[in-house]
């Protein structure tokens, strides 16, 4: 019988979480039922959305189980198979988290395409639901038109390299992109398409900003909220757009912290924040598919993943990603 | 030579304005050019959005000049014209502001209907900007929809009177209002359409906006800003709408406060903030001038002014309207 190395969660973190908030087992598999198929997974996504999903309290998804495996975006190849759907060999799409090996009915996984010249982790980053995500931001949400100046923050996350690029290849005329460390800055400037990247961590990101923004911005796409917020309200122009897909400054806090000194500029300048899901935007996902299937071929599209090794090393790739220890997508190798 | 009495600003407030910022003057007036009226005014309007323009900051109006009569929403009536468009007696709407007498070319002046059964005033009120307001807030800017539950902060203020009552009219299930007396808040519910109605001077507007709305509130139409902005994130449904049409417990700073410690549900409850203008939606004014007409006609829109006399008592009526000295809407009798 093959066995299935499975990580749970067995304690709500309060405040950031450690290790011990989580557990590996082994669980053995029985025999595939008909239609069923066992899946070898080749990577498994940790994404910042999934510390909100590790309290009790209300989110945009249900909270996870206690003493369950954690559930998430994975990609993996068929290595048995009794359904007539998907066949031995095939690359899979599934949801269901951070194991090695998993089986269950064909209905569970999405059959996917290898991607010329790229991993298939790719589906997990580039052309999985972070670039899903940064298109539907900048261009449902937010409105992004020709010529607009762009600010990204946690611009070399998943989602921030593809936003830097995406944003540029719609034709923005300025993007901007803020980040933790000097070599991802480096990083943003050199392949990435931003124009101009900050530091938050060299100087106040609202000063920052303040200097490298002297006409302003058009739309913000917020990965970071906080004081990335309140500098972005600082520089908006007028009908200025905030796409806010996250708020990675705060799924950690124990306690509320104060927002920004200056939502008022939300009525003295016409602001619209919106906050926004990928989900709701499914009409957009054949659109992004062929989009970004292009882009990629035609060389336009660059990026990196930061990989940890072995399933059993899925919480501190989790926990390294919130800590903004990932440049582009942060996956694990199983 | 008739003469007019104007009120100046002579000095930008800082924090609270007070009646030294301005000054009272006595200008004498030629005669008529041709193409010009005379119009001796009935109303002036005192706004909160004018104490944005006493500042010399960037609000999304020009400041006001220093030195210069203060410009605002009046209605008047002709008593000397040189027009063939404006004849002696007709009503004229215009943003010459607190003055007694004011004459200029026609074209500085708008012909209004009078209103059967209300006072000219009500064109600076109810028929006018505030009451356009509320509605483009509702419909435009929040998409209110039948069936669904609305919160208004600042609600028995002039556009606060008129937003409660509309939202009925439009089909919203329930209305909850805030406001700063027991009087306002008895007002609210008695003649207002507000289902329930809550003294932010009594309790924190957080606590008892959760116990209020046990089932959320699916648009916020925000008049306040502050701790009614934050309890209004509390408490907003999943894609719920907050029309923001402005932060008057912010507008005397005299330093940034800390926003809402609650910023983070923009994401995990995919709310959208719009600030907004009704300068922005001129589109509606035909249909808002219909419907108020008919829901006026139909007794279906009640009303309260608090009025003031004497242009000469401008300043102290606006500073009053600051602090929450008016229901509905807050008007000098010329």
């Amino acid at each position: 019988m093959p066995s299935s190395t499975q990580v749970q969660l067995v304690r709500r973190p309060r405040g950031w979480p450690t290790e011990e908030d989580f557990r590996t087992v082994s669980v053995e598999l029985g025999d595939l039922a008909p239609g069923q198929v066992r899946v070898r997974n080749e990577f498994l996504s940790v994404d910042p959305y999934m510390r909100g999903r590790m309290n009790d309290g209300p989110s945009y998804a249900p909270p996870y189980a206690l003493g369950e495996t954690m559930t998430g975006a994975a990609v993996g190849r068929v290595e048995e198979s009794t359904s007539d759907e998907l066949p031995v060999g095939a690359l899979v799409l599934h949801g269901l988290g951070w194991r090695d090996v998993t089986q269950a009915d064909a209905s569970a996984f999405r059959r996917v395409e290898e991607i010329p010249g790229g991993p298939s982790s790719l589906h997990l980053g580039l052309f999985g639901m972070p670039g899903l995500t940064a298109y539907a931001g900048l261009t449902a949400v937010a409105g992004l038109r020709e010529g607009e100046r762009v600010f990204v923050s946690g611009a070399a996350g998943a989602v921030g390299t593809a936003a830097g690029q995406i944003a540029r290849l719609l034709g923005a005329r300025t993007v901007i992109g803020s980040a933790g460390s000097a070599e991802k800055v480096a990083l943003l400037t050199s392949r990435y398409g931003y124009d101009v990247a900050l530091n938050y961590k060299e100087a106040p990101i609202r000063e920052q900003l303040r200097a490298a923004a002297p006409e302003g911005i058009d739309v913000f796409f917020d990965n970071v909220g906080g004081d990335h917020l309140e500098a972005a309200l600082d520089v908006l122009n007028p009908n200025g757009r905030a796409a806010v897909c996250g708020s990675i400054s705060a799924y950690n806090d124990s306690a509320p912290k104060p927002g920004p000194d200056n939502l008022s500029r939300i009525v003295t300048r016409t602001l619209t924040l919106r906050g926004f899901l990928v989900g709701q935007h499914p009409d957009l996902a054949d659109e992004y598919r062929e989009a970004v299937t292009r882009w990629f071929a035609a060389g336009e599209l660059a990026y990196d993943e930061t990989v940890v090794d072995g399933v059993e090393n899925a919480v501190t790739a989790f926990l390294s990603m919130l800590r903004g220890g990932n440049t582009g997508k942060m996956v694990v190798r199983v």
